[in-house]
């Protein structure tokens, strides 16, 4: 196997090497599309039975609604429209036909449809325009909807995970009788994502929601987690957007209250997308190759047999599949690799490639004296230990992974934090240090907008729970609330 | 609640009406496209489970490939063209602008693409193309990959379920060394699917094998299973395609034999879609709404008090509470209604209406005399039970039905299969009982199609395991080599 290029040496080139080669996903033959390759794909399996069962457990349930929306639901939304009827896939016809020189088929000029479809980028138009036949009256409300879909951005860069053309989502819709209700809800689901990227994806987020400038088309707020990759650079994971009555003003989607009045629904929207892979790769992998939280690892164990001859390799089996069992019973994800086509060494540098979160490898001598090699992916470390009582030691060890994995990046997270009192100063540590970077800021969208122009770095958020001291702006010395968390991001 | 329309007097009109009412999919805003709501997504969803596990434990792993296939891809496998190449989506450009006259968004057409693509309405083209770069030597063999995925077909009279311009399906894809092989996996595959049909949908269906013109664009054979509705008409509820090497040739996809030769790949294809869906309701459903099995029931069991006050509605729910905890202990899928906002007439007939396998009903009378009354969907029968091991009884209770439902269906579909000996016959049978009509025919395509156009009768498939007597075709008197299987069919 080629080795990958360093991290320290080229970030990017490290990171599209590693999605390749660890089998995640791969470019396809449509310019911006990706496949995502079955390695890949059980990793984002995980992703979504965790976030599903969560959401469930949260009240609530899933639909799915069509894949083209008529054009004309964008114009109905004046703030969405600018932000997602522009780069879109436009279906115009519904027919082809033979070309009549023989060279294959062509569009049919015939099948042109009256009013173009777009395929949804995402889908507040078309389920608003559903909602409006769902809700009469109070009785009807609470509506909380998700939907597992694939959306279409038409994107002029694209990079695997991060930003496709084509990728998959979820994206969460609610419709509520108060302003409160919707508030609470698009609240509860940023919290939803926090938990599930740190708990299950072993990585550190901050919760904040977004300046005006950075906000969701359509929304009054926008609730964003950010996780801090290893380059330095923040990406943005996962938004909860509080929609106001704007949507259902644009589809005028009406309720009578138990007064007997007649008002607005409120709307909260929420999503998180195979962007997540792309952070997972990001946050924790190493110049080896994928470092996978075991709660998310399709293989959480592999063994290998170290053997020369077919009779050790039938001694070593008896005592694997033992093990294989043992762990399986504790729910643990184990693959035997017994397959005679590879050396074992090559075997563990695919396992490592592909993050594979426990290595054990079993040889002659072991047998002898009833142990097992055990290795560490997060740590590269090894240890010889018992057969006895190896699955305790496996399941305990699997947490201990997970546990350290989350540290490693909050550590690194905390490491690179800064806060800054001077414009100078903050160009100087995003510069030469990068990460997120804590300044006071005046709150006008015109210093934002300089400050970007300028260092090519955002406010990722304005925290939840942050620091309330206040201070002055750093440009312009005007007063500032408290600090915000500047980054360059994905 | 409005009543339904009887199956007498309308099963089309009772169809639509009853997945409408009964709150599992209607019509979008976009002509053709369907919104899957949130009950029907639930039975969908529990269908996904099964069949995933299916597939799994039959050795294939999922993957997600693009939803856009170039124009060109279509012209390369000369069937398939004619199959699938027509009647589809066509994006022809990638942004729209806002309109200078001021209305809205137009198309910019300065955006146009220079190769139109097309919105999958199967996926052999764009995977095969992903395989040619995933398989060099046999080592690389066999891929079994699968994709629950989203397709388009531009279908000019639609109905919600069975035949909608965007459904949801799975596809699985696979690749082989031999023959052989492929073959195997194709039977092996529309063996999972009539075990899926059989035991969790429980519906019978017939195994056999399309005609040639019945074919799938691109096979050399098409495996199906194919039930009977209640209408008397047969539906076609998964097919699996033995594809021989044609797309390998029409995407130039060779490997390096064992023997160190190179040779074409053998490949299949199969899938399943949301017709199921449809298939599920028309099979057991009756007059007064869903009949569910179960098995893919997402409530097995509903529970209604009968109280007068508060305070003999806090006694029931005691009793119920522990009930409910029973139950779900057994992983039975159960609902306490206890919502004061409608009557328990109302909630009966709501339950009914969803095809809820069992009912509960607990009032004062049964608290005094510890006992709860159950009430069956499919036979609409009620008992009184004691509450003590009511949870048991339950359990044993959901199987018999799950049996039942399975054995009403194939009782049904026996009555309503007729051997005839003559096309007078056969027309007859058609007109007056309909059903599965086994009949003999000489094996032309060109006799196939005049049946067609007579009687609207299609050959639904040639029974794997079905008696092999040879006969004489019942419209040329040509021998013919064993029975077939006619219907009209969805």
């Amino acid at each position: 196997m080629a080795k990958l290029t360093k991290r320290s040496d080229d970030y990017s080139q490290w990171y599209n090497e590693l999605v390749i080669t660890a089998d995640l996903a791969e470019n396809s033959a449509v310019r911006g599309c990706m496949v995502i390759k079955p390695y890949g794909y059980a990793i984002w399996e995980k992703m979504q039975q965790e976030l599903d069962r969560m959401f469930k457990e949260t009240g609530h349930v899933n639909a799915y609604f069509p894949l083209f929306i008529p054009k004309s639901f964008f114009s109905k939304e004046a703030s969405h429209v600018d932000g997602f009827a522009k780069e879109c896939a436009v279906v115009t016809h519904y027919r082809l036909k033979n070309d009549p020189d023989g060279n294959g088929v062509i569009v049919d000029p015939d099948a042109k449809l009256e009013e173009e479809l777009i395929v949804r980028p995402t889908s507040e138009t078309i389920i608003w325009s559903t909602y409006k036949n769902w809700i009469q009256s109070y009785r009807d409300l609470p509506i909380k909807c998700n939907q597992w879909a694939n959306v279409v951005r038409w994107e002029m860069r694209t990079r695997l995970f991060l930003r496709t053309t084509e990728f998959l989502w979820q994206e969460g819709h609610t419709a509520h009788e108060t302003k409160q209700e919707a508030i609470d809800e698009t609240e509860t689901m940023v919290q939803v994502y926090a938990n599930f990227a740190e708990q299950f994806m072993a990585m550190p987020v901050l919760q904040g929601v977004k300046t005006a400038n950075e906000r969701f088309a359509g929304a009054l707020e926008t609730y964003t987690i950010e996780a801090l990759m290893q380059d330095g650079k923040a990406l943005q994971s996962g938004t909860s957007h509080f929609l106001g009555q704007n949507f259902a003003k644009a589809f005028d989607v009406k309720f009578a209250t138990k007064e007997g009045t007649e008002e607005y629904v409120w709307a909260s929207s929420w999503g998180v997308s195979t962007r997540l892979m792309g952070a997972l790769v990001m946050a924790h992998s190493d110049d080896f190759g994928l470092v996978l939280p075991p709660k998310l690892a399709p293989i959480q164990v592999a063994i290998v047999p170290i053997y020369k001859s077919e009779e050790e390799l039938n001694k070593i089996s008896v005592v694997v599949n033992e093990i294989v069992a043992k762990l399986k019973k504790r729910g643990i994800s184990v693959k035997y690799d017994n397959s005679d086509n590879r050396k074992p060494g090559w075997k563990f540098a695919q396992y490592e490639l592909q993050g594979v979160p426990l290595r054990l490898a079993v040889g002659p001598r072991d047998i002898a004296n009833n142990t097992v090699e055990v290795a560490r992916r997060d740590t590269l470390t090894k240890e010889v230990v018992s057969i006895d009582g190896v699955d305790a030691y496996v399941a305990d060890l699997l947490e201990t992974i997970q546990e350290n994995i989350y540290k490693k990046a909050l550590d690194f997270r905390t490491e690179n934090t800064t806060e800054v009192n001077s414009y100078e100063e903050f160009k100087e540590v995003l510069n030469n240090k990068g990460g997120f970077v804590m300044a006071h800021w005046n709150g006008s969208a015109e210093i934002e907008q300089k400050i970007k122009d300028e260092t090519k770095a955002t406010i990722r958020c304005i925290l939840l729970n942050g620091d309330k001291t206040p201070g002055k702006c750093m440009v312009t010395g005007e007063p500032s609330a408290q600090r915000v968390v500047f980054a360059r991001a994905y």
